[in-house]
Parts: structure tokens; C-alpha cells; sequence
């Protein structure tokens, strides 16, 4: 992150370094090569490149031109305000809402006419040329699923060109062309980011060269108002991908966002009952059969609802072993895709012609087994009990597929490989079917969606991870539902749900947005007790072994992600000591030379600058030649202002006439202009500005005896993105502020390589 | 709260006061009339009686005994704090599920068997008179729904005598004989109230006297964890009450939490899975006709999930205005409830007699009309094209009750006014009966619920505020569905669900733990596109009326909850102004003698106060005399170092040896000590005291310049107790530290009364 400093009198610790165990729980290895100081890691992998990353600035920045200008909204500009909020709100849903419409409509209409080898392959290795080149070419921050960045971005870390109309579009047409394709991979990942990336269109007024530049967006136009939209849109892509309102809402909070309040809880459901109501309509549209093989399954994807759950406490022996079983496969799962995902980057690393031979293999060797494997497999006849259902199924979607049996025979395997994957979950849920599937097949079926779902997901195609490991669990559920048919009664159904369920767990640990996803994916409202311990049990498990496969993705894409727990060995430590590892703080002061600006921001890559005066009129009662800390002033505004020349040609300050005659905050609001940009003339390098009137003269302090593990936890809670430290000694000569952190000097990875000596005693308590 | 401090300077300005509308939206009046400086008010009614509350320390008290206490911990006692933690929320969860199934067997038993007026009556008084009896006499704060006294805890205030033993058996009790008794108020805020008291006894082991005096207990005698615990609690509370684990989790935490995080959604999940398993459990027990009228319902408690949903987009205006009628009809409810509970607080503070004539008078006025209102209904003839149904019914929880009607022919309002309140609101959702309530029945039906829920709420019996809410909503909405009926084809039954639910959302403004609980209590998931929009309406138009029933009742109270949002104004007042407001703060010096310390705790009411060290050892490269400020100690370290007598003969620091061997922070654990009872000699006085072991030395510091808007919002989210106040000027004299804020000077109320030019802006805004 730009704004960290130095740390310095670092003791190297590479050979410490080497011998850590790359696998060991609690530090994963991220993929790019960190020095052993702070500043030189505002590195990150966006898409496949490394990229220079930003914190964000959540904090409200109380300068006097806000205060000003806050002072004069008018009512009706307030209600302005929140009627914008709760239209963009709206238009997130609506939009989330249309577009997921669109991909399952053409998703649908594509991959169902394909048939024959040669022309299943052919049109599957052209349907994921598409998706990449699109990745490759145009947006190489569409490929994966987005949700570790999204969820980088609400904890305070921009990441470049994440958010924007090229990715969004990629988004769309990759995603409709990579699950065309059938290769492993689901739309629900792409959704939320597509959602995602609406939010941050929305609130900032279009794409970045073709702004709207109203009046009332620059209410918008700060990060605060951003993220609280992003979190809205990512809950509106979770909400449209499984059709599930209140499974969106709890996704958004439990696994996404870092803040949360009340408001916000209410403003995302609102997001997400307007996708629902868009995806109701549209589907109800389409049960007319106007929108070709779109909308037969109605709202709720795979429904259970019809089958009678009866269970007994003795049941609860083979819930507790999917659980754990489940638990275990999630976290061995992550493992084994960390190894693959540090392989793919060496391979995507080479150049844009590897990227896409990677992609074509994977997709190659994808319609290869699909088409080829069910040959394996040997035909079953019609189970004639079975009222109400085609045997052998005569559509693209039914559950009993002939392909190269008898007439009077399906072939089982065909019927889950032969066909979208939306659909085969739905036939591997299927209930009150006990001799339908094979142990065999289904056997065949999970070892191959391990192993697709291990080297699918790293290439650069837009990918989601909860259908392949949906996938992956309906089947080890359903398996572990036949051996366990002797001495239980549950249904074989409901054990595919529940492996399912406990797949998720293990490798995404998540709980009670899992739960309520689930209960609207199925609409069995009986299995919720025992789908609840499944969970419980499954993460449980999955903790002990790694952590989730956000935070591993988070971890190897260096994202510098601020947890929720400071580390034990952090109250050890007082931000003091921190600070004094670090190169002084560069202060600036209130009436400033402009040279001394110009120079700061041209030889430092700080972010913020404490502002002090010197030999102020002292308080009541004490000697002159005080110091006063004024506050923080942003290298944005610092950059704007010269930009504005906002100059005094003698050392004084401004009066607050005419701050409010020259100043507006709208001038503030620009972005991205560098200090490079901006021209100062010799002569008006000997001029000074006055920067009281924009510096935020409420920043967050803390006291230097303060230990590290407090302060983050305010840091974190609050939502900053500097922190001032200021000395506990009271006395003249002491400077008023002594330091200054940021995110990254309070990660702790970083700490540990500028005071190892805390490691040793953490590993000591291990 | 007893650690504020007087505002001085404060102008009177009653004058305004009294011309304020006491039913203005934003100030609610409360029931204790304040005096117009901050110190005088740490008073609010707990139970019926006015009583002292105290602010809780969710804070870490980072001091040396403390960390050496904690750096000691090894291993082996971090897993057994782990498992202590989860073995609690085992047990709330487990305790509440019992609790539970106890409560709701006896309701159903005792309630089950009455008939004829006199014994209905006659049996009805009696159980009123118990429930009040109890109240009364045991446990006054047992009486009401607990709820928001619940609220207040998670937000830090702590109400004596509220989470004790005697509430909890009161409660208990109380509310079997309540809701038995056929009064208008339902077991589900009891449950939430039971919910929270058993967390707070397992997590300081035991009733206050006979506490567990174990060593492993003392991790848990801190406010954080049994915070955490009670959140635990109150979900299994609603989950029990319920049976929706996952709308109890929601509820917590859209509802009752102030703090919350992502592990915590994980335990309180966990606590209600465990509800859920007990509830199962004793129903499949109880199937089998062990447990008399109970476990027919099964798990879900209002079922109708048996009718198909279809509703078109026109069936939006129907629901459009159920939503807008609700919330103005929740709205006005909460209105009128907050006049009556102001006249029934002038009548119970008369005494215990007039309590519990209240009560009675109540109770015989519910009987009566119960009784006698159906004679008013006309008989209808029994429907033969219902299938399944026995009309008239034989048992006493059936649809159609005969009463005082031939043969084949039922009382519809006898239906729904001679049951137990459950199975009222199970009568009114039945689903495809379109014809089996008269309008004029309703209509009876709803006008007698709204008389008397209005007017039961308040009486001296435990009570919630769920059911009476359900009951006046499902007849609203049913009332609506019968006019509505031309026009649409949506069933009746859902009318009176969607008018429940927009009730609750008109009254009590939550939304998405709402839409859960009403998926978990109907099991429909169709239901839930349209349940969202209702609930979204209702709140919105509530909303622009005044603050949700809690709020209200919060502020009826005079707890002083801390909201999430600061007004407006607050960003234009400094901590400096309101700390130079107040009278100077009290600070100790880092060695103390025992006579100042005696004599400040005996003189002052404050909770903590700042250490301050003079003439230190300056920093290098200043000039000697510094000043340090060392940290924040608490009255309670104060009392308990004297009662132990850690006094030193001369004025010097203790080594860290000495702290070691002397101190332990187990003695430090002991609570509830007043200074009045230590005892300290002529000759004690003149030694010393080293505070500096004692001493948190990580308080949450702000700068004086700092808005009060930010100093709320990060008051709010750390959960504090005390903020520091240091200054901005750096000189020799400034005093390092220079005020002290405490959760009444951030109050809204409090801060107008001292500045009342604010509140002139305010209002000109408006």
C-alpha cells in the first residue's frame, strides 16, 4: 500500500523464512516474494498481473470545506440523498436481476442442443476460446470468481480495474460461454461480481472515461457510500445466482462484508427482493415457452419439498459422519487447490498464448471424459414404480438418459454427464429414487469432479466455486447415502443435500448464509436441524485443518486483508514501538511553502500527512510556544489544491470568507490525479498555502502506550485508513504526533518481519 | 450512569421543555423526570421500581496483571476456555430447549381443560392472580417482555436484579400461568428474557450467593464474554419461542445485539441448532400421547405450507396495501401503548396492591369478553366440501367450534376466542377455507385484540409483545383478504399471514429476521418474494412515524441506549466543548497516598479514573518535568487494592517481582464491593498506593478536536465505557489528560440540555 513507510533496522529472517513449512495453518504462502520491509508490498495479483493496490478511504473527512458544505445541504438536498440511495439500491437489484436472466436464458438455450462427440467438443472448445480470449484480451480481472476481491475491496483495499465496465461485460459473456461449455465451473461466483461491479458503475456515475457528471452523484462519490452499494450488489449476485433473497442478504454478511449495521441490512434485503421480483416476473414470462428451454424450474433450483423427511435421534449417527467426512474433503480440497492455483499462476505467468492453451486443454480434457465416461457405466432398466416420470427421458433435461442403452434401459451416469450442471445436480438430488444411481457411477462421477474442479477453476475464464463443489459433495453424498441404507430411513436425496451441504462447509466455512441458502434452494423447510449440524460439524473440522478458501485465495493474491482477531502476540506490542520502526513521520505544517508540498508528495508515496502548527497562542495557563495537532490533510486534496492553485503569496491563513468564497468540496471530489500532473511554476514554488481548510481536523488518534491489538481492533472497526499516534508525555518539545499507521503496518504478517523476536514466542506457545 | 460528571453552566431551559410535544417523533418523553444537568440521571425504571444502573466493561483492561496473568495462560487453558465457551453455549441452548418444552406442555395442558364461564373465569383470575403474585412479590423485573432490557445489556448498560435466579423462576412460572390464564400475551419475549437469564447464570456459575467458586470460572466473571453468552442466549430465546433457529440468530442480530461478529453468528447458531434438537426431540416424544394436549403442532407452529401459492405481478396492489396499512396501523399501535404504559406506570408506582388489582381487573375484563363475545356471532352451516376437517370439531384445539350451535352448524368467533392463542392464530391462517369467517367476526375479532393488547402489555405479569401483535394482524389481514377477494386470487389464509407480518414490521421495524421467522413459522417458501415487499412497506411507512415499541419502551425506561447513528448536529460540537462543559475530571497520580484515594472514592460517584504520572523521566530531546499519561484505572481495582490493603510505607513504583508475587488478578475478578465497606485505619492513610500495576495503561484516547459524531460512532463500535479526552496542544502544563466521557455525556438528550443552541439548529433544519 502506498502509504506505509519503511521499517527499518528489519534483522533478515529470510533463512527463518525458508524453513517454514509452506503448508503450515496459520501462514499461507503468498504468491508474490515479499522483501523483508513494509513499503515495498503494495503489491497484489489483479486478475493474472501484479498490480500496484490502494486502501480506501471509509472515514468521514471533516475538513472545513465538508463541514461548509454539509452545513448547507438543505433538506431537500438530504432527501435527495437517501431517495438516491434507494434508487441505485433498486437499480442493483433490477439490473443483478436482468442480467442473471439473461446468462440462464442463453446458458440454457446453448447447452441444450448439443449432441455427438465431434460436435459436443468442437462447439465446447469454441464456446471456452470465447470465454478467454474475452478474459484474456479485454478484462484479465474477470477471470475467477471476483469474491475475494470484493471482499478485499469492503475491507478497505482497492484493487485496479476490479470494478469497471470492461470486467462487468467480460463477466457476462465469459460466464455465458464458460458454463455453455460445460466445463466445472458455476455462474454464482460471477454473479456476485457482476452485481458487484453494477454497484460501483452505479454509485460512481458510469465507466471511468464516460462519467455522468451530475450534480447529486458527488453525494456518491466517496468510498463510504461505494462500499455500502458494493455490499448491496454482491448480495443482489448471490441472491440472483441461487434465487435466494435472505440467503443473499446472510452471504453478504457473513462472508463479504467487513462493516455492518442495521441500515444496511435492510438496504441489501431491498436489493434483493427486487431481483427476485425481476427473476419471478421474467420466469414467469418464460413458463409460456417464449424463451426456448429457459425457465421449467421455477424459482426454487433443486427441489426437495416433495419428499416426507422422517427422522429419528439414531439418525444422527450417519449426519455426524457426512459432517465430518465433509469437513475433512473441504479442507483437503483447499489444500490440494492452493498447490494448483501457485502451478496455474507459474503457467498463466508466460504470456497470453499459455493462458489460453490452458484454458483449451482443460476444456479439451473436460468433453473428453463428460462424453467418453458414461460408456463405463452399465445401462439400468425403467424402474416401473416410479409414477409420474419419462424412462428413458426423451428432452435434454430428463433424469433417465438412454444415450447407448435398450430401449426400456437409461444409462445413470449419462444422465448426470450428458448434461448442464444445473441440471445434474438437480438429478443427483433427486428424491424418493433409492435404485436409480450405481455406486459405481457415482464413484466415476465424484473422482472426476474432484479432479475438474481442482484444474478448472484457475483458468482464465470467469469461474464460480459453489456449483463444482456442489457438484463434487451431491455425489459423495448420495455414495455415502447407499452404504448407508441398511440402517437408516433418510432418503438418498436428502444425503446428496446433505454432502453437498457439507462440502461448502468444509472448504468455505460458512454457516448460517449456507443454511438459509440452502433451505431456499431446496425448500425443505424439515431438513433444517439436521442441514445445521452437517454445517457445524463440517466447518469444525475444516477449521482445524486450514483456513477458508477465500481467505487462502485472499492470502496468495497478497491482498493485505485486515482480520477480524488481532493475533495473541499483539498485545505484547505498543503502537509506540511500532512507530519506531519505522521512518520518522513526514509532518507538514499549516501554513506551508509550496515548494516543501510539492517536494513531500513528489519524494514520498504517503497517502496522508498530519498537519501541526508551530508556537501557537498557547491554552489558558501554560507557557507560549505550544504545538498544536490540527489534523490529517490527504495527498488527494494536497494534489487538487495545487492543481486549483490555491496559493497565498505571504505566510498567513485563510479567512473562513474566503475559504467559503474560493473553496468548494466538489473541487475536492476529483480522483486520480497524480502529482505528476500538475505543473508548478519556479515562482510559485516560494508561494504558501494555507492548508487549514482541508485538512480533516478529527482524524482517529492513539496513544503510544497503546497495544497493537487495540488499536486494530479500532482500526478495523471504524473502518481507517490512517491512524495517528500521538506521545503520552506531555511537555514542551515533544512533537504532537509521533507516528502514523496504516493497513499494512498493522498486518501481522508484516509485523513479524520487523519484530521476530514475537515470533519465536509464538512459536514457543504452539 | 454514576460515573458522569455534573455539566455545569447548563442554562435552564425548562421553559422550552414544556413546550416541546410530548409526542413529538424525535423525543420521546420518558417516564423519570430528568433535572437538567447529566449527573443526576443515572437512574431508569427497572421492573416498576426506579433503580441505579451502571455502564458495563466490555473493554479489555489492558493492565500489568492483567497481561502477566494472561501471558501465563498456557496451552492447555486457552482449549479450556475454548471449550468452556462452547460447552456454554451448549448448555443455553440445551437449558432453553427444556425450559421450553415445559413451559409450552403446561400451557397446553392447563389451558386445554377449561370450560363453562364461572370455571373459565374463575380458573382464568386465579392463574392471573399467580403470574401477578409472583411478580410482585419475587421479582418485579420479571413482568413485561425483557426485551429491551436485554437491548440495553448488549449495549452496555447493566439493570440491576434483571438476569438473576428470581427473574428467571418468576418468568417461568409467571408466564405459564399468563398465557394459560388466556390473556392477550404470548411466551415468545418471556422465552427471549429466559433465554438471557440462563446464559447470565452459567456464565458467573450460579445465583448470586451461592455462586461456583471454580478457577476456570474467573475467564468468564468479565462483562465481554458474558455479553456474548447472553446474545447466545436471547437467540435460543426466540428460537425456542419460535422454533426458527435460524430467525432466532437473525433476531439477535438484526434485533437485540449492539456488537457482533462473525464467530459470534457461528456460536449463537450453534446454540439454537441445540434448541432446535431438544424441541424435536421432546415433540417425538410427546407424538406419542405421553405429554397430554401437547406435541401435536410438531415443529413447525402455523403450517401452511399445504396450499399452492400463484400470485401474478397485479396481485402486487393487494399486497401493497397490507404492507401500507400495517405500518400504519404498527405505527398508531405503538402510539397509543406508549400513553397507556404511561397511565399504568402512574398506577403501579402506587403500590403492590394496586398491581395486582390491575392486573385482575384486566384479566376478568379479557374472560368476560372471550366468554360472552361469540353470542354475538351467527351460527354457520358446516361446509361438506372441506375434506379432512370435522365440523363441528370434538377436540379443543379444532376450526369450528360448535359453542352455542346446532348440530352441523360451527361459531366462527367462538372458533378463534375459545382457544389458547396459538391455536387462534393457527385458526385464522388456515388455508382454503375462504368462506369460514364472517367479515363482522374479524371484525369483532380484531377490535377486541386491539383493545386488549393495548392494555394487557403493561401489567405486572411477564408478557410479550409477539403474539398480541400476530393475533390483531392475522385478523387484519384476513379482514382485508375477504374485501379484497373479487379482485385477487391470493388465499385467505396468506392475507392473514402477510397482515401478521406487516403488523409486526409496522410496530417493531425489523425486516429480515421477520421475513425468516415467518418462513420458519409457516414453512412456505413461495410466500417469500411477496412476505419481503410487505415487510419493506410496512417498515418504511412506520418509519416516517416514530421509533420501533422497543425504542420507545427503551426510552419510556430511561436506559440510556446508545444509538448507531449520531444526529446530525453532533458533528458541529467538539469533545473539547463538552468536556470544558463538565466539571474538571478527577485524576490520580501514578503513587498515590491512600487518604486521596479514599477520599475521592468516597466524594465522587466515578467509575474511572485517568493516571497520571508527574516529572517523569522526559523522552530524549526534550526538557525534564514531562508529564505521563500512564493510563485509566476503575473504581472497582481501587476498592478491591484497598480491601486487600496493597499499601507501600514510602512513595515509590512496586518492581515487577513484587506484582508478581503479591497481586493476582483473580483478586481484582471479585465484584460488587462499595467503599463503604473498607475499612481503613488513622495510621493507613498516610502510606501509599502504587497504582501503576492496577492501571489499564491502553484506554481509548480522542483528541479534543475530535467531532462528537466520531467519538460516538467509535464509543459505539469498540463498546466502551470511558473515553479519554488529550489534548491538542503540546507544552509544557498542558495537563495530558483533559476530560473523561462516559456514555451519558454521548447521549443525544443529555448533550441538548447542556448545549440548547443546538437544539434551536435542530429544529430550524426541520
Amino acid at each position: 500500500m502506498a502509504e506505509t513507510q519503511n521499517m527499518e533496522g528489519t534483522a533478515p529472517v529470510a533463512a527463518e523464512e525458508e524453513e517454514r513449512d509452506p503448508e503450515s495453518n496459520s501462514l499461507l504462502q503468498p504468491l508474490i516474494k515479499r522483501s523483508r520491509t513494509l513499503s515495498s508490498s503494495p503489491l497484489a495479483i489483479v486478475g493474472t498481473k501484479v498490480s500496484h493496490i490502494e486502501s480506501l478511504d471509509y472515514e468521514i473527512n471533516e475538513n472545513d470545506l465538508f463541514k461548509h458544505d454539509w452545513r448547507r445541504r438543505s433538506r431537500i438536498e438530504v432527501l435527495q440523498y437517501i431517495l438516491m440511495k434507494w434508487t441505485l439500491a433498486f437499480l442493483v437489484g433490477f439490473l443483478t436481476g436482468v442480467i442473471a436472466t439473461l446468462i440462464n436464458l442463453s446458458i440454457e438455450n446453448i447447452a441444450g442442443y448439443m449432441t455427438g462427440f465431434i460436435y459436443f467438443t468442437g462447439a465446447n472448445l469454441a464456446l471456452t476460446l470465447f470465454a478467454t480470449f474475452l478474459c484474456v484480451m479485454f478484462a484479465p480481472t474477470a477471470a475467477g470468481p471476483g469474491i475475494p476481491e470484493i471482499k478485499a475491496y469492503l475491507n478497505g483495499v482497492d484493487t485496479p480495474n476490479m470494478f469497471g465496465a470492461a470486467p462487468l461485460i467480460v463477466k457476462i459473456f465469459g460466464s455465458i460461454g464458460a458454463v455453455s461449455a460445460g466445463l466445472d465451473l458455476g455462474k454464482e461466483g460471477p454473479l456476485v461480481h457482476i452485481g458487484a461491479c453494477i454497484s460501483s458503475l452505479l454509485a460512481q456515475g458510469g465507466p471511468d472515461n464516460h462519467r455522468v457528471k451530475w450534480k447529486w452523484m458527488r453525494y456518491f462519490n466517496n468510498d463510504r457510500d461505494r462500499r455500502d452499494l458494493i455490499t448491496c450488489g454482491s448480495a443482489a449476485g448471490v441472491c440472483a445466482a441461487f434465487r435466494a433473497p435472505v440467503g443473499g442478504v446472510l452471504f453478504a454478511l457473513e462472508e463479504v462484508a467487513t462493516w455492518w449495521r442495521s441500515a444496511l441490512l435492510w438496504r441489501t434485503f431491498f436489493s434483493t427482493a427486487i431481483v427476485v421480483v425481476v427473476l419471478r416476473a421474467s420466469i414467469e414470462y418464460c413458463n409460456s415457452g417464449k424463451c426456448g428451454l429457459f425457465g421449467k424450474g421455477g424459482l426454487i433450483m433443486f427441489d426437495v419439498s416433495d419428499v416426507s423427511v422422517y427422522y429419528h435421534l439414531l439418525d444422527v449417527v450417519p449426519v455426524v459422519v457426512i459432517g465430518v467426512i465433509g469437513g475433512l474433503l473441504g479442507s483437503l480440497y483447499n489444500h490440494l487447490l492452493h498447490k494448483v492455483l501457485i502451478l496455474y499462476n507459474l503457467i498463466n505467468q508466460k504470456g497470453r498464448i499459455c493462458k489460453m492453451l490452458l484454458s483449451l486443454s482443460v476444456a479439451l480434457f473436460t468433453s473428453v471424459c463428460l462424453y467418453f465416461l458414461p460408456f463405463l457405466a452399465k445401462c439400468s432398466p425403467c424402474d416401473s414404480d416410479l409414477l409420474g416420470t419419462i424412462c428413458p427421458s426423451t428432452g435434454g433435461t430428463g433424469n433417465f438418459k438412454q444415450f447407448n442403452c435398450p430401449p426400456g434401459y437409461y444409462n445413470d451416469l449419462a444422465s448426470i454427464l450428458h448434461t448442464s450442471n444445473d441440471d445434474a445436480v438437480r438429478n443427483i438430488f433427486s428424491t424418493s429414487t433409492p435404485n436409480e444411481y450405481h455406486p459405481t457411477s457415482l464413484l466415476i462421477h465424484f473422482g472426476l469432479y474432484c479432479i475438474l474442479s481442482l484444474f478448472t477453476f484457475g483458468i482464465a475464464v470467469p469461474s464460480g466455486l459453489f456449483l463444482p463443489i456442489i457438484l463434487m459433495g451431491s455425489s459423495y453424498g448420495r455414495l455415502l447415502g447407499i452404504c448407508a441404507a441398511p440402517y437408516t430411513k433418510i432418503d438418498q436425496g436428502l444425503y446428496a443435500v446433505l454432502g453437498a451441504a457439507a462440502l461448502m462447509a468444509g472448504s468455505m466455512r460458512m454457516t448460517v448464509s449456507l443454511c438459509v441458502i440452502f433451505l431456499e434452494l431446496t425448500n425443505n423447510l424439515l431438513l433444517l436441524p439436521i442441514t445445521m449440524i452437517v454445517l457445524l460439524i463440517a466447518k469444525t473440522v475444516g477449521d482445524c485443518f486450514n483456513p477458508s478458501i477465500y481467505e487462502i485465495i485472499l492470502e496468495l493474491k497478497g491482498l493485505p486483508f485486515l482480520e477480524a482477531h488481532p493475533e495473541p502476540w499483539m498485545r505484547n506490542l505498543t503502537v509506540g514501538e511500532l512507530a519506531d520502526a519505522k521512518s520518522p513521520v513526514v509532518v507538514l505544517c499549516g501554513v506551508e511553502k509550496v515548494a516543501r508540498i510539492v517536494e513531500v508528495l513528489r519524494n514520498t508515496t504517503h497517502n496522508g500527512f498530519p498537519v501541526v502548527d508551530q508556537g501557537v497562542t498557547p491554552p489558558v495557563g501554560c507557557p507560549s510556544g505550544a504545538t498544536e495537532l490540527h489534523g490529517l490533510i490527504l495527498r488527494a486534496h494536497l494534489v487538487a489544491a495545487l492543481k486549483k492553485k490555491w496559493f497565498l503569496s505571504e505566510k498567513r491563513r485563510t479567512e473562513e470568507w474566503e475559504v467559503r468564497e474560493k473553496f468548494t468540496s466538489v473541487d475536492l471530489a476529483e480522483r486520480g490525479i497524480t502529482i505528476e500532473e500538475v505543473i508548478v511554476t519556479k515562482d510559485e514554488m516560494e508561494l504558501y498555502m494555507d492548508l487549514h481548510p482541508l485538512t480533516n481536523t478529527t482524524p482517529y488518534t492513539v496513544v503510544e502506550s497503546m497495544s497493537v491489538a487495540k488499536a486494530m481492533v479500532l482500526f478495523r472497526q471504524v473502518g481507517l485508513r490512517h491512524m495517528l499516534i500521538v506521545p503520552k508525555y506531555q511537555a514542551a518539545g515533544v512533537p504532537p504526533v509521533v507516528g502514523i499507521l496504516t493497513r499494512q503496518d498493522l498486518r501481522a504478517s508484516n509485523i513479524l518481519t520487523a519484530f521476530p523476536h514475537l515470533e519465536e514466542t509464538e512459536r514457543k506457545n504452539k
